[in-house]
């Protein structure tokens, strides 16, 4: 039984059915260790992914404000190799990027071959904040939803691994950690009187992540809804389903530096017999 | 007594007088214990000059093949937030970059306010191996050492805080180095003829990096020699180059910190008060 809740493509989304503070039956020592295990995985099937150099990476991180997108990169990628991870945050659009289409300042920065890529934020704000504020006619957000899932399409079918994380967190966590951040003066700059303002809307963006998640998920670029309440578990989760969707790759990179080793081999002999190499 | 050689701006540089195997007088484990402390400094460094904001760091690695810029890389930068820290490595010139000055591709992605950029091999390869393998005429090349001091000193003036580290192996540890990556099977990948090949011009390396070092160093882009034939060593030196780099800006990033928060506390006061914000 996973720990994050993949969306089947086609299925119905209910965000109230699930429940943001599960803890998958363990205590948080025991989740602490299952995660500390998953993670020294995660740093070699990054090394293999970076060595391989035949796909990408690129996780897309989601969720409401303080369900601890931050806090995920953080924890889960912080034992990969710095080398090969790229994060890309998305603020509110520059010019130039609002004179293109919503997926120009997305396709830009896309992962190269090798490189575990992080959308912290992403092409999906266009269907969330843009629907919750109004900020684009319906029939413009409408339809992103099919031209989010070709261009994902096209990604997939290049080599680009895609995971997509909705981090779930309740009402009442988000607010009980908002005024966390009140209490630690030393931190009083992390404060957003626009977090507060964002709350109001709760409602409005549970219903469009609802959307998101069902219209947006598909075989070549899932869904999983992550639990979010308890961190560790968050971290647990967002791990697993990362170490579980790379495994699945790991043979074919195995053979790729396979055949990588035996020409350097020969190229190395080559050398060393005197011919021009 | 720092760990690693500063060069003096104007100052002579002789790298057969600097010895690479130096351990500071200390011994792995003292090393060890000292890197670890001085790391997690690093960490706290780096949350304040990302959330400050008003500055970008810039670390510069070279080194001959093998000297291990991608383990102090790995290393050094294992525990930064990986959302602040951008990586880029550059190899062979596209036709687009040479169709370009050579400072072009490296100025596109200098790293920007709270980013903690690191250029893997750089803009100095334009005084290396294009000096060494005559890639270009000679007035080309050596013109470029103050086009490079002046680019440098823009961005320094702008708010880049440069650190230049050149990681100094003796021509022995890299034969030990090449060997040893041999006699592992499992990472046969990691062999090159090709480092073979670049080891017949060691000396007209050396040369190429005295004068680097020597015109290349100034106060607002000093060069550090990193003795680096002991990795824990060369971990140790990197990170205390860094941390006594930027613990000089720390008071002026609390600063601005403080005048966030008070910003941030009376923004969100208002917005309980009930007025617009």
């Amino acid at each position: 039984m996973p720990y994050a809740h993949k969306v089947a493509p086609g299925s119905k989304v209910a965000l109230s059915k699930i429940k943001p503070d599960d803890n998958g039956g363990m205590d948080k020592e025991e989740g602490l260790a299952r995660f500390a295990k998953l993670n020294a995985e995660l740093d070699v099937i990054q090394e293999e992914l970076y060595a391989a150099g035949t796909h990408s990476v690129l996780l897309v991180l989601q969720g409401m404000d303080t369900s601890g997108k931050d806090g995920t990169i953080r924890n889960v990628l912080l034992n990969l190799n710095p080398q090969g991870v790229r994060v890309e945050s998305f603020k509110v659009p520059t010019e130039e990027e609002l004179a293109h289409d919503f997926l120009w300042r997305v396709h830009k920065v896309a992962p190269r071959k090798g490189e575990f890529g992080v959308f912290n934020r992403s092409h999906y704000e266009d269907v969330l904040v843009v629907r919750v504020h109004d900020l684009a006619p319906k029939e413009v957000w409408q339809a992103r939803y099919e031209q989010i899932n070709q261009f994902e399409a096209l990604l997939a079918a290049t080599g680009t691994i895609i995971v997509k994380l909705f981090l779930h967190i309740s009402k009442g966590e988000q607010e009980e950690r908002l005024r966390e951040r009140e209490q630690d003066v030393t931190k009083a700059w992390k404060l957003s009187a626009g977090d507060w303002r964002e709350r109001e809307y709760w409602d409005d963006y549970q219903n469009a992540y609802e959307d998101a998640l069902e219209r947006c998920s598909t075989e070549a670029a899932p869904w999983y809804i992550v639990p979010a309440d308890r961190k560790w578990f968050r971290n647990l989760a967002a791990t697993e389903v990362l170490v579980d969707t790379l495994n699945a790759y790991r043979d074919g990179w195995h053979a790729t530096l396979d055949e990588m080793s035996k020409a350097r081999v020969a190229e190395l002999q080559e050398y060393r017999a005197g011919k021009p190499v």
